[in-house]
């Protein structure tokens, strides 16, 4: 099974590659096997087309290294944090996608504009509060994960798999580390489309509650009546 | 004639993504035989690098499938709504391509403000009202043709055979499904050069309508002399 | 002599597509041999990956077919008037490439923002004048041409070798057929640069003359210092 | 050595072709050899997909051709005026991408809006002032490289490895001509999602200095952790 998390944590990673989420050795793709606790991420600075599902680095939840001769990625607390948190997170993905990256510098929500986005999240995707000083200047990673975390007090995870982090760029995650890439590359483009509907209009308008949730409830939960069967 | 329609539209389909308007298994084309009352389109949820023309399924009028053992596009209801109202369309096709989606995000009509649309449309993309409450709990699908069958009403949908569905995406057509995808392709090029025309100059003006139906007219109609006779 | 310049007209036609500026069969590309007084143009609706140097289309400076069998494309009058009133230029060049035509559609000179710009164009790239109703009722290519030339009364047409046809797209031209898609392809990317500038700041500011011409200069004329040789 | 260095100029130079940086023949990337003082650079207008490490051109540090038949970069002079004030540049590379070159005509500083950004510089990247016209009438590309290093006057340039020519556009450097170039693909990424980031909200702010830092020195100095050993 950790041999096929390693393949599928690899592949994820490549799926950021092939839709142009990342440049150079930006971004980072992990799982996890929820039984074992050993989460699988991508290591720190390598190119993306020299890696090997050997390269991966496994981890426990602490962070220590279990598997691999290279370094985890510097944001591998971040990915603790939310695995510690979300209990349905199978996979999580980070990326300094250009448009996702543009709202969270700004520190805007990116609204839910139309059906497109409510087919993946139920809702606008947040932003986190800005850390303060001491959080950043240690446990930098982890406390990063923490501010996510408190962002989504209340919230199904599930439902906005997705969140931009204040100046920093989008994580995302889903029940796998494949949905966890599928949503970094949706979230790129709906950043893209809703900076072009504010710019056709500035003052655009959130699709209704009733719409949303009529496409989100189309393709998930136990109503879902999108792809086959 | 069957299989030569699954095969156009399947081709139809595969030029949406040839030209970048579609992500993952977003967007589907359809075609009909008239004289039969087939409507062949592409199935729900199924990656285009994997489709033939087996794939593809084939209904009648009411939405029956006929042929074909995946289920068609979730969108099926709105391309019947359309085939019905507008006896003169051979083929449907809806995306979510992100310039034409920006446009119906914003609920705004995208202006003819060029000779570049005058050769394909006569006049403004429309908007479609929003959906009331009802329209969008039951028969979802089959009320968004609807609102685009109302918003065409003593409009000849070949002069301007492309809408945006308020904050939803395009849906275009044409006398086939070729064209029906060409339209498409022309549309989200619109959008964009609409978008930047307007970023350029924020009161930017339509083309006078002299000028548009010149344009038009030179590509459709018996006067038409574009092309090779 | 008349082989070269169909083989030359052939590759500036598909320079055009190597840099995305045309769509589907939009654009055209011709040449003249001035002391033949013979004009190769594109033909009209051709497919670009189809195109062989026999498809293109010999005129006369009237306009009339020499040699080919196909249609010249709809735009010939156009090309023929800017090699009546501009004796230097040796090819023109017509698309409705993305960015240009953005300004061309809100009818604003592209201001010359920088040296990319001053080291092709030494000043901004004018609008012509709407065409009256007449002028587009009968005529219309040939007078899109009128209007080109009234707007560079004055000036010398290889110092600003393209112009934005209002509501329309643009024309450039140059020493060569070769020279006129370079041209296109320049300004595209300094249509794109400029529409940036603004976006980033408002009141952006054209480049001093005294600049502007350091660079026309090191690129064009006797004193030239740019390349080998 | 030279040889060595040769190659890796010509590779630095591709790189920005790779990453859709340069037009035709625009940019230059170059490298020095301290202890020879001997700088290798890109010849003068030479298409890149033809370019060979032979056709590279040696000069000494006042500019004087020392191996190769080919004419420098018309930018020479300025490369070495940047060589010899950061003696710790061992690269310099000068390019008109699209994004950099928008924000160096809007004489905009690209303000540190996020993280990306402060993994490369520690701050804005700066705009110079404008040359005055004596400085532009002669030795041009000298004094370009003058207002650089005055503008660095009391910085340190590896903090902050790249500039703006006012109404021109960038020049970045380097411990390499790698490094450089690597400099100019992220700083023209980070001038694309500055500008996104603005036109989602147009008083967004920078980063707040503790962030900024903890991004910059993790990745560079003595304490970085980022990248394997």
């Amino acid at each position: 099974m950790l041999e096929a998390l390693r393949e599928e944590v690899l592949q994820a990673n490549l799926e950021l590659v092939r839709h142009g989420l990342v440049l150079y050795t930006f971004g980072n793709a992990s799982g996890i096997l929820r039984a074992e606790g050993l989460v699988v991420i991508k290591p720190s600075g390598v190119p993306y087309e020299k890696m090997t599902p050997e390269d991966l680095v496994v981890t426990d939840l602490d962070g220590r290294v279990v598997e691999g001769s290279l370094r985890p990625s510097s944001d591998l607390p971040t990915h603790l944090a939310l695995y510690r948190a979300f209990p349905t997170a199978g996979g999580v993905v980070h990326t300094h996608s250009t448009y996702a990256t543009a709202w969270a510098q700004a520190r805007r929500e990116i609204p839910c504009f139309g059906t497109t986005h409510a087919d993946y999240f139920r809702g606008g995707v947040p932003v986190t509060d800005d850390l303060a000083a001491e959080e950043i200047q240690s446990d930098y990673e982890w406390n990063t994960g923490q501010a996510i975390v408190r962002r989504f007090a209340g919230c199904d995870p599930l439902e906005i798999p997705a969140v931009l982090v204040a100046g920093h760029g989008p994580f995302t995650w889903g029940r796998s580390a494949t949905e966890a890439a599928h949503n970094a590359v949706i979230l790129e483009e709906l950043a893209r489309t809703a900076l072009y509907s504010l710019e056709v209009r500035s003052d655009a308008q959130p699709l209704a509650g009733v719409h949303r949730d009529k496409h989100f409830f189309r393709k998930h939960g136990p109503k879902a009546t999108y792809g086959q069967k």
